[in-house]
């Protein structure tokens, strides 16, 4: 559609732009000296700079020298964990959860959840997300903190059956109440925590409220090779079967890590009903020194979509999608042993339409179209680190950085403007929090949330 | 040393930081609430922030909520390659030699080399980057810019068996009238290309010309599995032995790659004469998808240093060394399949220390502390995604960027303050340098400087 001079005035108008755009076969492609025309939170144009020359705008951003990109979508994380950044390092999986993490969050309160959340909702926006999928406690804070912040997200409240049938319903009663909310930027999930946590029974009974109430299910699952074969050694089936007979497969799914899906889960994982999509967080993967990847060349061979992730910061040390979305491409080849496989268009793919449709939102977000959601980022390319450029696609992926983002924007509001962050106050947060950390990590009383045991 | 309020006015003051220190076991600590006193370009003091409150300075950087770190070392570049960022992606090696970067390097001009130098000392400086071991063609252009923008160097002229004798007569006139230059700045190299491309008689005779003029060695060796294999199969012996029977190996010798060592080349690189180090630029061995990384464990148990590189922009996409150690932490875990090797600690280790010994400048810079040059980068830990701290080397390591660099000082100069580079025009060299790319990436002449055959 061509904006026309005589409508209202326009929202936001961004010129002088190189858009990232997709075609109808979802290859990407540039569109140069374009602008984005932004009205009631969503895309209505996408066209020339000249086009936009005398229209009425709110608000105008001229971004020469910048390209315009899908936000970026965090699509699995626990926000709050930031909090606990570099408290349990150089760990086996097993130590970091059983004598660090999982003892410090039996002390965690709704107010370290909130700080947390802030605090990471500054770093993604800072990074150029502008949605994320959270699992997690106490995550009425967190949909407080999306409110207020202006993000975008995926909630689900994080259950065990250690709680009982109360988990179970908590989530459920979280999803229902929040759906929908912060005008619609919230949307939420069931989210068991896993199969190794989370009994059969208690998996087939949250499969059957998602089909019930229409909500997806996010969750872990065969996150590295050992919960694989321990769940082969005591169960007789791999993480993906147990998710099949639990019927969890067959929902709307999110599935957290995968590295260690087998080839015998493909079948299953083909077949599924429902949307399934898998979330790749690779810099865990490599600092856990897990055997493996998320395997996504087979899972792009029978139409699985991967999006891409952060996992907490207590693994993974930031929130930085982008570096998600380098490592991936560079973790992929080495681990095919193939150069040529998974280009920077393809880890933009990954990082826009496949993201989008990993968190339920295929349709309204993940690419810079008309009639989608206003969800943009500004990159500056002019530092020396990426220049000159002879493949954008390149210069995206495997030059630029998280800290060439210059502007945020979610449903058309800018929330973060040449860098100044426009909702959060970083300090007052930092502050807050700090003072609230010696409670935080106290283990001295010997409890945990949790016991790791695959 | 105390500094005393009588002295003539110190050079700079750097005052209420954390200040990144070594003890004489060489293990990293903080020294908090710090200053440092800079003298004629050498670090006279690193004391309390209180001991220099009255002290005259003709400079003083107030870096409070920073860290001063000794300056990175970039130990094996191709600086003048960022001219080619980009331009072949998604390669196997041989590809990526024969069919882009050796054509096009044919076309190369002293003009592309000294605009892409220039545009590579930008990357470096603005990435907390004060010292480069550069191996290239053209070099004289590459001194008089590390002469004009302030950094510090180990430079050699490259060369291969295929140009005759002049090749190696080029390398050591070249590191004979620059050695020293730059006020000192300048070290050289000679700098033999590879095992592969420069025979056996001329690697002896650089082995000679290296004891008798007292000059190290910088060239490629055993960069990956298939080099190695190759040369067991034409030769009987594995680079690393090629390098032992014509006594390179028993110069002072920085080595890049090295992802094809063998465990038979460990007792040969244990018992080498002179100063043996390795470049490790992992970021590369991954987007080729080459099997193997830096054996960086081995090496360390045989006492060989290694230290941080990116190789060119051409393969890396980037001149980011800070990229480069979390990369090393991450990749060497899952090289290892342990999660606690290669801690943070350990990276900084290499990045400071051993890449110091690395570019044979041991003595010199590589710590922050009395009597070594002022080679200091202010790191600035206030963003969302580096709070809160609650391990500074996994902030520093695992969190923080090259983009949190704010400051970097050579010799006590500061070349970058608060982000803004002091010695180098970046729109200019982008602009002059984008006039000469059409020349430079033509391969429509079908000529090679080299043909790859490992």
């Amino acid at each position: 559609m061509t904006p026309s001079a005589a409508d209202s005035p326009a929202e936001l108008i961004i010129s002088a732009c190189t858009v990232l755009v997709h075609d109808d076969q979802e290859r990407i492609g540039f569109a140069e000296d374009a602008a984005i025309v932004v009205r009631n939170g969503v895309v209505e144009a996408v066209t020339t700079t000249a086009a936009v020359a005398g229209l009425p705008a709110a608000e105008r951003i001229e971004a020469r020298g910048q390209v315009a990109l899908p936000g970026l979508i965090n699509c699995h994380t626990h926000a709050p964990m930031v909090a606990l950044r570099g408290l349990a390092e150089d760990l086996p999986t097993e130590e970091w959860f059983n004598d660090v993490v999982w003892p410090v969050e039996s002390n965690l309160t709704a107010e370290h959840v909130e700080l947390g959340a802030r605090l990471a909702c500054a770093e993604m926006i800072r990074g150029g997300v502008t949605c994320f999928a959270d699992h997690y406690f106490a995550m009425d804070a967190v949909a407080r903190v999306v409110a207020e912040s202006g993000m975008r997200a995926l909630l689900g409240e994080a259950f065990f059956s250690s709680q009982g049938p109360e988990g179970r319903e908590r989530s459920l009663e979280f999803a229902l109440r929040h759906r929908g909310t912060a005008d619609g930027r919230i949307t939420t999930a069931l989210a068991p925590h896993a199969p190794y946590t989370v009994v059969d029974d208690d998996l087939a009974a949250t499969a059957e409220l998602a089909r019930t109430h229409g909500l997806p299910v996010h969750l872990h699952a065969a996150e590295n090779r050992d919960q694989t074969d321990t769940s082969l050694t005591r169960h007789g089936v791999t993480p993906i079967e147990v998710l099949d007979r639990t019927t969890i497969l067959h929902t709307d799914l999110l599935l957290a890590h995968g590295t260690g899906i087998t080839d015998r889960d493909l079948p299953l994982l083909e077949r599924a009903d429902g949307r399934t999509a898998v979330a790749t967080a690779p810099r865990g993967y490599l600092k856990f020194a897990w055997p493996d990847t998320t395997p996504v060349r087979a899972l792009r061979a029978i139409g699985v979509d991967v999006g891409l992730a952060t996992d907490g910061a207590a693994s993974n040390n930031s929130l930085d999608v982008w570096e998600s979305m380098a490592l991936t491409s560079l973790v992929q080849k080495s681990a095919e042993g193939d150069p040529r496989w998974l280009t920077s268009r393809e880890a933009l793919h990954h990082a826009t339409l496949q993201s989008a449709r990993a968190v339920g939102l295929g349709d309204s977000v993940g690419t810079i179209a008309p009639g989608r959601r206003a969800d943009i980022v500004l990159v500056d390319l002019s530092g020396p680190h990426t220049q000159p450029v002879h493949d954008l696609a390149a210069t995206l992926v495997h030059s630029a950085r998280s800290a060439d983002v210059r502007t945020t924007i979610v449903d058309g509001r800018v929330l973060m403007r040449d860098r100044e962050l426009l909702t959060i106050d970083v300090p007052t947060v930092v502050a807050e929090l700090r003072e609230r950390l010696p409670a935080l990590v106290d283990r001295s009383h010997g409890r945990r949330v949790q016991e790791y045991d695959t």
